[in-house]
């Protein structure tokens, strides 16, 4: 019997126990093939069969519609910060941005090496404690993006800016994906990085609208355009097979267990048990975020001290809660809770994290 | 017991055995973590760990001396395509390259979105069946590139190409990287997508030498920068760990079966076995590269007709012997023998061919 702790890394982060297991079990024989899924070609037809799989998956999982394309890319939203201005600009257009954090901050770095940057809010004012409300982008902007989720403050939108409608709203979903149904088309491009929500790190899901694909500056990079990946269903190059085999796999089990709904319904669940302790702890745990900002995938809190802290991330590392301290930005602690981490998991938290005060109030 | 096939495939290609074993064995409990490599923070010791291991085999096995940097990136030697000329540019100079086949072609496509590029030697007017011998790259020249392996038609360089002293040779190993010694002294630049001969697909080696990662121009996108990626020792972003964490395992691997001399003493070896069979085979098999030009890592052979050759194809896939077919750009056959194929695939892969020539003659 393997060991397994409740891992609350904030990405790479936990991964269901059956796509581990279904992943052991055939690594060395995937698919009757008498060679590990690592070693297929990229252009045999049982890779084939994953990526269709993987992509028809995505397609059913998120309702998205037959005018976007699905793909899977190189380089983490990382690259999709510059990605996104690059293909989508347009000649005398600014590009709008919401800043609320430390990824919507890197997204923009990039974003004004191609062109006028407008920052219509902010939340800096206030540590990135909370989602900007009433947000309205303007006419004329080439797009329109925010950050969904935002993994360092614990923040994520609850609600959906006003957006013109000939202005293509982007989003950067990396951390709150396939948490909650979307609808897709109000959106021009999703992109997520997979290593919180829908798999390892190595491998990024980006949904376009087909008709954005066109924007793109002839004279650029092969690799840097979303319409090459398009044309060869994200092969235009050998892809990172292992990474998009579990996200398949895990994408197969979100399915299996109920779909995003389910999920949805499991992570409400899962936050207020968190929550719950910190709102009832008398002020002994201190949420960052304000309340109608608070992310349900990483709940940020911190406490009287930062010795107060490490004792308590030390602490639940002994019991097998492993990943509690925040990050730096924020300092305090943060219990990332994806759609892989279990309701038990969040209970063993709750429970020591009740018992923590008890003792050191 | 699993069944085990003999895969002859270009990239993604076969893995040692043990590498896959231990994976596999370790797959839900890394490092007594009680979570899998895919699960672990990468800001995590453990995971430092990892990359330090890999970084250290690396320098050990290829003699990397102490003034160049060892980097992990994302999206395969496709994006150092264009990443090269991007980092080694130099205004006013041109970028020389030898054309020796479909990867140094699209490396000179992207390279030409930069400036001057002058394609001193090509082989296309004999369908790249040969290394241009004697090359002498130019005084004045922002750097030289050429490609040392062309896994599509199967040549090797087999020689130093003559390069001005403060001129920085930059080399595309993607396919022969670590089957042979090379004095990386005499490079500026050695990239190679991990999916042929030192790991599974999703990660690329670059090693640069220091002084070249000043040369790359302040406003370009974060994670096309060199530079940045040897500051945050290639942890600017979230890397693919599960890439990563393979290529350690097979640079173990490496190092314990007797490091890169040993490769290269097996891969010519191996090699023999099989340019034996079609020096051999009066004329049945017809090797596509001159002799000089031969390479150890992909041979490459036609037969009297195409369906000749889909048969062979067929019946050795039906024997367990798997991705024999040549590529498109050459037709054919081809036999991709990498440091990880064992001389026993190779024997009963020259056992075959025989048997198929005196059935088929």
């Amino acid at each position: 019997m393997t060991k397994r702790v409740y891992n609350f890394y904030p990405g790479p982060a936990t991964l269901p126990l059956p796509v581990l297991e279904r992943a052991q079990e055939e690594l060395l024989d995937f698919a009757g093939t008498g060679m590990s899924v690592m070693e297929i070609s990229h252009r045999s037809k049982e890779w084939d069969k994953v990526m269709s799989d993987a992509n028809s998956l995505v397609r059913e999982l998120m309702g998205v519609p037959t005018d976007y394309k699905v793909l899977w890319l190189s380089g983490g939203a990382s690259t999709q910060f510059f990605m996104v201005p690059l293909n989508l600009q347009q000649p005398g257009k600014p590009m709008e941005y919401v800043n609320t954090g430390g990824w919507s901050t890197k997204a923009i770095k990039e974003a004004n090496l191609y062109g006028e940057v407008k920052i219509i809010a902010s939340s800096e004012d206030k540590k990135f404690s909370y989602i900007p409300q009433n947000i309205e982008f303007n006419e004329g902007t080439a797009f329109a993006h925010i950050s969904s989720n935002n993994t360092l403050y614990g923040t994520e939108w609850h609600y959906m800016p006003k957006v013109p409608s000939d202005v293509p709203l982007v989003s950067d979903m990396s951390s709150n994906i396939m948490s909650k149904p979307v609808k897709v088309k109000d959106y021009g491009v999703i992109y997520a990085g997979a290593q919180k929500n829908i798999g390892p790190a190595g491998i990024t899901l980006v949904i376009v609208r087909e008709d954005l694909l066109d924007r793109v500056p002839e004279n650029i990079p092969t690799m840097q355009k979303w319409k090459i990946h398009a044309e060869r269903n994200s092969l235009y190059n050998t892809p990172p097979v292992f990474p998009i085999y579990i996200c398949k796999l895990a994408l197969e089990y979100t399915k299996e267990v109920g779909g995003v709904k389910e999920m949805e319904r499991r992570n409400e669940e899962k936050a207020k048990v968190i929550y719950d302790v910190i709102d009832s702890s008398d002020g002994f745990y201190e949420g960052h975020a304000r309340e109608d900002s608070r992310s349900l995938m990483n709940v940020t809190f911190t406490m009287a001290s930062s010795e107060l802290e490490d004792k308590c991330v030390k602490e639940g590392e002994a019991r097998g809660l492993i990943g509690l301290k925040g990050h730096r930005s924020v300092g305090g602690m943060r219990a990332s809770i994806y759609n892989a981490m279990t309701i038990d998991g969040v209970k063993t938290l709750a429970e020591y994290l009740r018992e923590f005060q008890s003792e050191n109030q």
